[in-house]
């Protein structure tokens, strides 16, 4: 049985301001780096070694990966970095702090907008100056691709896609896998795997830097589940 | 016209101390880490912007490449991470002191191992201390691909096939690389991009952290070569 684990990054600077960050690609605050290194600390007490890591295009994941990597002494395993992992693209709500926009919109229609499942934000046009498209780092995207503004299940119809091509086939061979994401790709799935249902989804919140372990069989389902302190 | 920039890891902490280090995975210095730092500066200062990054799986080209993708402001770009980019395996001459050496066996003798095409240091068998086949990092390599001692001859043998399965259709379809790689596998590399005979090769050594950059033609040709700093 082999491990999968999944640990959405540390604290970002914009978590910390409580700003909605999306795809604005935030560092780690100094709070988010170390909970990184206690990350990889807590995997390496535990000996726990990984063939492949997957991670966003997103700094703050990037940059929390490679930590526990550095950390873990595994800097020299593969690393696909993909914006089908990236956080969930917020529309024109990126940028905003929480708290005021829950002030003008209302605690409903915030907690609608960052928990619902098939919510979306108000989107963005494409002269929008945070317009994906106009970033190098998404040349290759089709312009249907590159997102306004996403549900969470919107999320979903990529990160789903994207597990089941490259990372389920990679678990079927027995290697143990990392996957270091964000807080909504990481609820895509973990609706996913954990069946859990569209309602049910709302409850379900990520910690940042908590290592979240699952023993899957080889029909991946869950034998075991376990967060890392 | 595309850009090929390799680079060589910046100092090691065995290169400082004047030792034979091949496949032993030691970190960069102090020194090295602000030779990859100034690398990835003079980059960013020139605007250069890279598709992939290629490296070994040791952790002093690793660590150097990372710095220079930070600066660059490049993290997201995929890195393949390959033991055919590793340094020369140098086989029982690992862990030596190249003075030491040269005192023993003769200057002669330490520069033909050093330089030399064809030579190969002593071998170590599969029960030395060091034998690459007890790490986990090599664990999916064929035993007879694994190394006991390479002359150059056997390091280009293994750098060549990469560089032109992996490496040439990715700069034929005009993206830019970035490698970092090691003083040996480079030099194989360098020998075989400039046409540099067996015999002149020996002349030939690549700084610690300074940026080799080409510009080919479409027929792989060199238009230019630099270096950057």
């Amino acid at each position: 049985m082999k491990k999968l684990i999944i640990i959405r990054h540390g604290e970002s600077l914009w978590n910390k301001k409580n700003i909605f960050t999306g795809w604005i690609d935030i560092d780690l605050s100094k709070k988010g780096l170390e909970e990184a290194i206690n990350a990889g600390k807590s995997i390496k007490k535990k000996n726990i070694s990984f063939d492949y890591a997957y991670t966003s295009v997103l700094k703050r994941s990037i940059n929390t990966l490679w930590k526990i990597l550095k950390i873990t002494n595994l800097q020299w395993i593969n690393v696909f970095k993909t914006w089908k992992l990236n956080e969930r693209h917020y529309g024109s709500l990126q940028g905003l702090n929480k708290e005021e926009t829950a002030k003008k919109y209302g605690e409903k229609q915030v907690l609608e907008w960052r928990r619902g499942f098939k919510t979306s934000p108000p989107k963005i046009d494409i002269n929008h100056n945070t317009y994906p498209g106009n970033e190098i780092k998404y040349k290759n995207l089709k312009k249907k691709d590159i997102p306004l503004g996403e549900s969470l299940l919107d999320t979903y119809n990529r990160v789903i896609p994207f597990w089941k091509k490259k990372i389920v086939p990679k678990i079927k061979k027995n290697n143990n896998i990392i996957i270091v994401a964000h807080g909504n790709s990481l609820r895509a799935l973990i609706k996913h795997i954990e069946k859990i249902s569209d309602e049910n989804i709302i409850n379900i919140n990520v910690p940042t830097g908590i290592p979240i372990v699952y023993k899957l069989n080889n029909n991946l389902n869950i034998e075991k589940k376990y967060f890392l302190y």
